[in-house]
């Protein structure tokens, strides 16, 4: 049984690029950006007025002038006009080019205007004063925004500036969630005694849908012909698999004998932790499953460059198990994916935890920020069925594996955070 | 000029009941709930089998015995079985109902099985060990999640198990987003030299699209007429109307008097902030417009119960401005609407500030985590017209209004977060 490092390991070492598309800017928000936006003209593209007030030669101010004929108004998004006699005005808007022969601007409320002049009311006037100087904030060609950004509010302002109304964004991963359990029936359906409704594939698109990858689903019976000839379709159409149930020990857990006979390579079975312990994850090549034709079994990946990798991410199919294992391993391997750059997080423990198997400690946790200190409540669950607990929790707190019993109030540990 | 606090009180104070609509529960995800989920039944609804293994009566092993001959299989998803000779057992699967006349679980792991017989391996079995007993994380009719729950993955699973295929939540507002200046084009335009290209409106339709709430987006030309007109139609329309730009003293700023021939009324208009100060805000009784019929002036807004009230934001439109403007007033006002409690973030200046004007600062920060402690480093812009500086930055951290100028390295202070 692997460590949850070693198991995290592996799942990036499988990461893949799914290439680029290019999307109207507009629908961009919480993609990767692939590209780097450069200024197409500097920033601001002129000598912008920053205030609405009368724009002025400064020496003529220096000179001891105070009082100034107006010549002229510049609104924004007119044509720059210039002022004819330096010892005239010209009243400008927020947002307006600089008149031509203008070096200052006098907000509205330190001036009194009347009978078309306007009397600077203050003492204190400075060269370039309330002028937004081109290309202050940045030059043409200058580097905005970063390839491999998260793309938000933010970036879609700067995009639309500088024109990008089709931005290229990294592909998603086309992915497939398969639940099994015979024990499962639609949300629709009234369950008999012994039967419960399916819910993990609806909080697995969930998750998926909180990263902006659309997904399909599907539900299998157990049974390992039905599964087998499913799941090489699904192998063939999709780059992920995402399962919940049927991997483990059970006489109906046909998952793991399944993905082998499809040639799907092992890479771990079981890790240490709690919940989740016996998340399958291996991977096909199916580019060599392809060319084998009518054979049912694909050869082991390979390092060729040519191969089509699906990766198959085979969950428990607990409620709490697939959920952690989900923010746990598949996130991390989306963003490495699409060339995310992510921050730990981690919070303070706000209670004693005891925990006595020698495993990695997923526990449910309320955040609460108390004077800039991220705070990690533990909540308490019946165990990894207990679905209904995570609506208490905001996260989980990752406790390592070790033979100390007790997780001290006050130590710190990473956090994975689902709201 | 009121202070942020005053301001933010106004604003909370016309948050308005957008009512409840009910949607299909795997597009809730966002969403505020509107009813209390109830478990259906007892969860888990019976007692379940919570390992793979087998199934004894647990007197039997009490009594010495080891060995067990298997009776029969109880699979997940079928119906219950009954133990037949309490000396035999039955192989069960996680997530099966438990058999009758059996009390407790030993896992394959502890088991030899040879010969139709499992021998069990481990010295020390207990009563009911490896069942997760009906109702033990909830009994029917237990409230599972509180309304006004802002609906996540983990709920989804939640509505799922108790059949919630359609689920209340509450109504989002109608938005309407309205850009002015005549110095606009559009995205896929090339701007002249005096012109730049729309993007307030961008951010604005990405910043609300973070709260689920879809928009409609208009860009008015800067002349009055037109402005009453368009805008005459807005409130009758709408919920909310977004406006950035012409609320300052340019010469073109129309809105502030077009807005009080409209009859909305006006509840303030500049904030002692920045950045963001000329924010102009008001509230328009939009049934009394309607009764007016041909008049174009709507009478004020009165305490009837029966007013259907158009809530204006009038952002300044410099792109900082709007953009701190939304996440400060209008997202409050939204979580407030749809009743929504939420925590103040927190977080520790890593450097110091020096900031002149006696205003409430919004500075822009990059947040870090260290040791569970959330940093807030100081990002330098060049002010409010300095859009790309937003693209460095993950929130602003609000500085309060004071006439001491050094805000020092290691305070905390409360931050409006945008990634």
């Amino acid at each position: 049984m692997i460590s949850v490092k070693q198991a995290l390991q592996t799942v990036l070492d499988t990461t893949q690029d799914f290439g680029i598309e290019e999307i109207p800017f507009i629908q961009s928000v919480g993609r990767i950006l692939k590209e780097d936006i450069k200024a197409d003209r500097d920033f601001p593209p002129f000598n912008r007025v920053a205030m609405d007030g009368i724009a002025i030669d400064f020496s003529s101010f220096q000179n001891g002038q105070r009082t100034f004929q107006i010549e002229g108004i510049q609104p924004a998004g007119s044509e720059q006009i210039s002022l004819q006699n330096s010892e005239n005005c010209i009243e400008v808007m927020t947002g307006a080019v600089l008149p031509n022969n203008t070096s200052a601007v006098v907000r509205y409320e330190d001036v009194v205007i009347e009978n078309n002049s306007a009397r600077v009311s203050i003492e204190t006037v400075s060269d370039r004063q309330n002028i937004h100087a081109k290309g202050k904030d940045g030059k043409v060609g200058d580097i905005l925004i970063q390839q491999n950004t998260k793309i938000s509010a933010a970036e879609i302002g700067v995009l639309a500036t500088v024109g990008k109304s089709m931005v290229k964004v990294a592909k998603q991963p086309k992915v497939m969630i398969v639940s099994t359990g015979d024990e499962l029936v639609g949300v629709a359906k009234t369950p008999l005694a012994h039967q419960i409704r399916r819910s993990n594939i609806f909080t697995l698109v969930s998750l998926l849908e909180k990263l902006n990858i659309p997904s399909e689903t599907a539900h299998i019976t157990d049974d390992k012909p039905i599964l087998k000839e499913k799941i090489k379709n699904y192998l063939k159409e999709y780059d992920v698999l995402l399962f919940s149930g049927a991997v483990s020990k059970g006489k109906f857990d046909f998952l793991p004998e399944v993905f082998e006979e499809l040639g799907v390579e092992k890479l771990f079975h079981k890790v240490a932790q709690r919940p989740g312990k016996p998340f399958w994850f291996g991977v096909a090549d199916t580019l060599r499953l392809d060319e084998q034709g009518d054979s049912e079994r694909a050869v082991k990946r390979t390092e060729n460059k040519n191969q089509k990798n699906t990766i198959v991410f085979g969950f428990p199919g607990n409620p709490i198990s697939t959920y952690v294992n989900c923010l746990a391993y598949f996130y991390p391997w989306y963003y490495k994916s699409v060339g995310l750059e992510t921050q730990e997080e981690n919070a303070i423990l706000a209670d004693d935890v005891i925990f006595k198997p020698n495993l990695t400690y997923f526990l449910q946790v309320q955040l609460s920020y108390r004077y800039g200190h991220l705070i990690a409540i533990p909540i308490k669950g019946n165990g990894s069925g207990d679905l209904a607990s995570l609506v208490h929790a905001d996260a989980f707190i990752q406790l390592p594996k070790t033979e100390e019993i007790r997780f001290k109030k006050g130590e710190v540990f990473p956090i994975v955070r689902y709201r």
